[in-house]
């Protein structure tokens, strides 16, 4: 793993950005690593776009919020044009198909990949989304062994779903794996 | 509700700290307030004693990290001596029953409540401990009205259990209300 990860996700307050969050850093404190989660909530994200992040280092972390995202994914239009302040040239912007770069944003790597989607049509369920983003993530910065991953996953979600959500993380790697190989020069 | 709080939950990693931080945070805004929610993990946190924290104030906040906690809530004697770097004289210490204030560590304020047992014995299951304990917190500190405080709570609970999750935030507001009826003076 690369030393540092600044992981923001960005959506609605329904999609489990939160959730998605805490697995990946519970996952990278499973592989040894050291991790932050947190997120901020304002009268005005009532109903609205919500942000969550996690910060994953191979050393102590003293401070919880992410400041400049190397990592960004976004669920909807609005929570990207939203939260992506602090971006640098090299975050990795990865958004859920359909959405668009802003206007005066210029990362180096954006991917749009069907997330939603392939949690609806694929998993059978779009509320698995947040899971198949932590497949995604994962596949693309290489946190965490499957394993690791997996028993993060597993600890978080509710008793008779194991199977479907174990699915998700598979169909997150996988949209990973195929960008990879399709871009790969 | 005072314009600030700074609530730390220390604890072990099953019993649910983080989803507790996550409700008061979200009733907090429910309320009108702003929040921020946040836990740091290290590789010694594996199976050991974790903590998680809110931020609650009546101003948008920059900084995640509870810094001088105002109220600290421990479930276990080690989590305890762990996670009280910081305390002021003025924090609420709340302590489940039997745990004991740390050498050194002199709060003004110290209040022991059966919150585990409570869940245990009371509402029926020992992982409801925080959910009690989301009661408890409200009641001592006013940040919420309780139905913005039941609305957070059944937003994370799973589905078929909302009856015993009301049941359990009753029982803390119930202990903390049990506490101050017997120490009014």
């Amino acid at each position: 793993m690369k030393h540092k990860h600044e992981i923001r996700l960005a959506g609605t307050g329904g999609q489990g950005v939160i959730l998605a969050t805490v697995i990946l850093a519970e996952a990278a404190v499973l592989s040894g690593h050291y991790a932050a989660q947190s997120q901020t909530y304002g009268p005005e994200a009532r109903g609205g776009s919500s942000k969550a992040e996690t910060l994953i280092s191979n050393r102590p972390i003293g401070f919880t919020k992410v400041q400049h995202p190397t990592c960004l994914v976004a669920f909807t239009q609005k929570a990207l044009d939203k939260y992506s302040d602090g971006l640098s040239r090299n975050c990795l912007v990865i958004l859920d198909a359909g959405l668009k770069v802003p206007e005066g944003m210029n990362p180096l790597r954006v991917i749009s990949l069907p997330i939603v989607e392939t949690a609806k049509m694929v998993v059978g369920k779009i509320q698995t989304a947040n899971i198949v983003t932590v497949g995604c993530i994962n596949e693309f910065l290489g946190i965490s062994d499957q394993d690791k991953l997996e028993q993060a996953v597993l600890k978080h979600i509710p008793k008779g779903t194991e199977g479907m959500n174990m699915k998700a993380l598979e169909e997150g790697i996988r949209l990973a794996q195929n960008w990879k190989e399709k871009h790969r020069s």
